[in-house]
């Protein structure tokens, strides 16, 4: 076992002793000329997407494209972002080009409960500070396309609603990127008569708005302003869409929107290429980084790593079945993050529960627990392989590990005729990940046979019970009445051809967040269904999914200050 | 008179065909090397607030400051902005070095009626779809800082409410920067028992937050941070003023907004540098550009022109009284933008009202009623005059103007011995304004004997009165009730030492929006009185001042768009 007598500094402490490359070095690594490149400030810069009509310096096919997910992870996470970037630090030590595509932190959690979020320890992003406030505005400028078209709707109603929209049937809800419980349900429109039309609605977190995984999915300048244009507001008294185009707030929108579209680059620890861009929510959207982001690291690079949101039932699956399809980019390997502690929650002798610190119990010497949490890996890997895609496990090593729980897991991989490494680059950044990605590249080699799921032209409930069924190891599905209507009406209003998306808990394989390992012999309740039609899929909700996060009673915000040298304190 | 048979080219196809100087050229106009230079994007920079600790390149004294200031405008305004460009422009021409600082515009109009503000047709700052379109994103970090206090507020009453808030005297709304009427008033936290304590709110757009004028105003981040600090949120019911560093808030805020404290810089048409910051409201704030970007282009220009909203009996009276405190700056001279239509409109002779178009009357030759309204322009430029700063006339010449209304204009500024000067820097940027950049410089070399108003230590209702009396001419002041009570609460509270702010209609020098020239035997009503701690003034509104604009029926989003290439259309 490990043991460390000192405790690590803090993220922030390591990212700010960092020495940082010049960004142009930086992009030269990714085959990206300086005036492809636009500084955003100190140390970041964006992409100009012309960069993908330029050849590229190597042969397509040549790229491997490694998506890292996990295993269904404790309310804590298990690192799949420390592991994607201490990836790709070992692959640039094994002398690969190797660029890391990770999601946009949005703030409204860094001022909640996590205090920021860039991988952690030795492998993280930089410069922190710059990627945990603000960045180069990406998320601000998909509040304000969101709202603008709010306002729009409102306004249209209150001048006199030619276009008919149900006010009781208005879909379309405004964002903010912080967590404030009081905006889920609100009243708008009070006041006198010139204040417009009172009705109910509530705002989200920006992270989950439409037009963030909107963003997230275009693959142009073009085709997102096309997607805006689909959004559907709300609904007709007779039950017809009404969309962006229709108000004529797609063009004000795209506007707002065109700079958010080009990738953020940044740089690892230990200075490669790190793109960061987007921020979808994991529960009712993608939960992936960008295509946009993909296509430029896929171009310049040996090997992209991209990250997929909670574990492969939920982020890997709609990668698969919805991002690699939007972007025509096939996956080589999936690496799947497991732990010694998710392993031992998923015994079932634990109770853990969100918002509640882990059990001690968690860190005594138990192989027995973690051979008892083995199903739900190897549930994991099965979602992996059902996609034709190379699993490799990566047992993110904690200091309170013990070697014959490691040994549990490795044995447990060559029985199933997996590749896994131990991988600690948390405490000892790339060197500590280079058996991870001598793996990876290995495993790379193998032939792929990727392939989607489902076939698009399914209907839609075939699509939600596909999944249900050969993904999570459902019996089968339950919608609910006002589930089935939806259904209907979407494919009667022609969206029956789109992607789904299941929107259920991230904690069980199942819909029930108390069920641990692999659960058999339930079925999945689809209580409601939405349609983001601009985004390009339609979501069924199977749970309670909350879509505005509130602050705790001492939010991390209180600890976060700034001295009068611009030095940030309490941001991790 | 002049007149063009073909019309000018559209603002944004002026700027779009101007071929831009390298920002560092520019930024070297101004004394600031390219080390002090964040770039963000093509063409914008941040200006590092170190380059003040630099030594300057010229000696402070020897410095020109210019505030450009207006008679009472019509409701399209009289081209401050564009006369303070070509007047920097022209300046240059004449071989100074001129920086002309402007406040951001805010996006909310540029969606809704306005289409974009960077001056006019050859006196305008580039590049303008940055400029109007998030530049580096500083209103939306208004927005962020603004909306996390928001939340932490709710969230303290939803946890307990230790501080002893009271929920029915929360003064502190939120603020999106888009027109949205149905915004103004909310009913915040419905829903079930997680979801908040239910109360009445709304929002604001983010160029009236508090924290958008508290930015403008600090001198320095730790003075940021203390600002902050200060903002009051609400009281408890004992009557004690609940701060922002009483919620562990501020830290976190400043830690949002220290770039956003960095001015900007772009460029004029004619190159010469453009810092543009921060946007107060002109109502209920100061409607000034920062603090911060006059100190910087004091700091490397001969001659800083900078802007103050509205006619001088508001704007100018608050940069004075505010804004002059805070900087320690000492203006040398006020630019009195006159124009003959508004001239015309103060002979009372035309029904003029926001909102609808300009009587076609208004281009009738007609100097007598020219004639009529200069008591208008009287008045103004003895405001200017009270403040012991040197006035100049520059008439703002439109195509339709006849020279015999100029020549009334003329005639009587050299009756009062005020310098003046007809410019064409719209039609002709720099070279139309050069007249007016020489009598400027003329006035500058004036002795200044600049003082204020009122000194702090008088009560907060006599300096109320005192602007009324003796800036805008009214009788006396008639406080209501509970403004009486709020201005005995706010001595007591500690308050009483603040600066003042009147909230008043700016069409008119009276509160009465309908009486025009100088208007002479009425009094000023103090309906309410409100506190902005933070910010460090004091505000009495007297009027209906509106904090959340409304779209119109077909608002200006409607006809902007993007092509594939990024190319904006439709912003002006």
């Amino acid at each position: 076992m490990t043991a460390t007598s000192e405790p690590l500094p803090t993220d922030l402490e390591i990212a700010r002793a960092a020495t940082l490359r010049p960004l142009t070095d930086v992009a030269a690594d990714l085959g990206v000329r300086p005036e492809h490149l636009e500084p955003y400030g100190r140390d970041v810069a964006k992409i100009d997407l012309a960069v993908l009509d330029e050849p590229s310096t190597r042969h397509p096919s040549s790229a491997t494209y490694v998506v890292v997910t996990a295993m269904t992870p404790t309310p804590l996470g298990e690192g799949k972002t420390t592991v994607s970037v201490g990836l790709a630090q070992a692959l640039q030590r094994l002398g690969q080009r190797a660029t890391v595509a990770l999601r946009q932190p949005s703030m409204g959690p860094t001022f909640g409960i996590k205090g920021g979020a860039a991988g952690g320890g030795h492998s993280q992003v930089v410069p922190m500070e710059r990627l945990n406030l603000h960045l180069t505005g990406d998320f601000h400028a998909v509040t304000a396309a969101h709202n603008l078209l709010a306002a729009m709707v409102d306004n249209h109603v209150h001048h006199g609603n030619a276009l008919g929209l149900d006010v009781r049937n208005i879909t379309w809800r405004r964002v903010l990127d912080v967590n404030d419980r009081a905006l889920r349900n609100v009243v708008v429109g009070l006041g006198a008569r010139q204040d417009g039309v009172a009705r109910e609605t509530g705002f989200d977190i920006t992270a989950a708005s439409e037009v963030m995984v909107l963003l997230s999915l275009a693959t142009s300048l073009r085709d997102l302003r096309e997607r805006l244009g689909r959004i559907v507001v709300g609904y007709t008294t007779e039950g017809r869409g009404v969309t962006a185009e229709d108000l004529h707030a797609a063009g004000a929108m795209a506007a707002l929107l065109a700079d958010a579209l080009k990738p953020n680059l940044l740089q690892t620890l230990e200075g490669g290429p790190a793109i960061i861009h987007c921020g979808p929510f994991g529960n009712i959207a993608t939960g992936t980084s960008s295509v946009t982001a993909d296509l430029v690291a896929m171009r310049g690079s040996d090997v992209t790593i991209t990250e997929a949101g909670f574990g492969a039932d939920m982020g890997a699956e709609r990668f698969f079945d919805v991002k690699c399809r939007v972007s025509g980019l096939r996956p080589d390997v999936a690496v799947v993050v497991a732990t010694v502690r998710a392993l031992k929650v998923h015994s079932g002798a634990y109770a853990v529960r969100a918002g509640t610190p882990l059990p001690e119990g968690l860190r005594r010497e138990a192989p027995d627990e973690v051979e008892a949490g083995l199903p739900n890996l190897r549930k994991h890997i099965e979602i992996v392989r059902r996609f034709g895609v190379q699993p490799v496990v990566a047992l993110n090593a904690f200091p309170d590990d013990h070697e014959s729980e490691h040994a549990v897991v490795r044995r447990f991989c060559n029985r199933l005729g997996v590749r896994s490494a131990v991988t600690r680059h948390v405490a000892e950044g790339g060197a500590g990940a280079l058996e991870l990605a001598q793996v990876v590249m290995e495993a790379a080699h193998e032939p792929s046979t990727f392939e989607f799921l489902y076939p698009l032209d399914l209907p839609l409930e075939q699509k939600i019970e596909a999944i249900a069924t050969q993904v999570y190891g459902a019996d089968g599905i339950d919608v609910s009445p006002a589930a089935a209507r939806a259904l209907a009406d979407y494919e009667r209003l022609g969206y029956g051809g789109l992607p789904v998306v299941i929107a259920k808990t991230h904690l069980s394989i199942s819909s029930d967040p108390t069920l641990r390992g692999a659960p058999r012999g339930w079925r999945l309740p689809v209580r409601e269904v939405r349609a983001a039609v601009g985004a390009g899929y339609v979501y069924a909700i199977c749970g309670d999914m909350r879509t505005m996060p509130g602050l705790p009673s001492s939010p991390n915000a209180e600890r976060i200050d700034i001295d009068e040298d611009g030095t940030v304190t309490g941001l991790s």
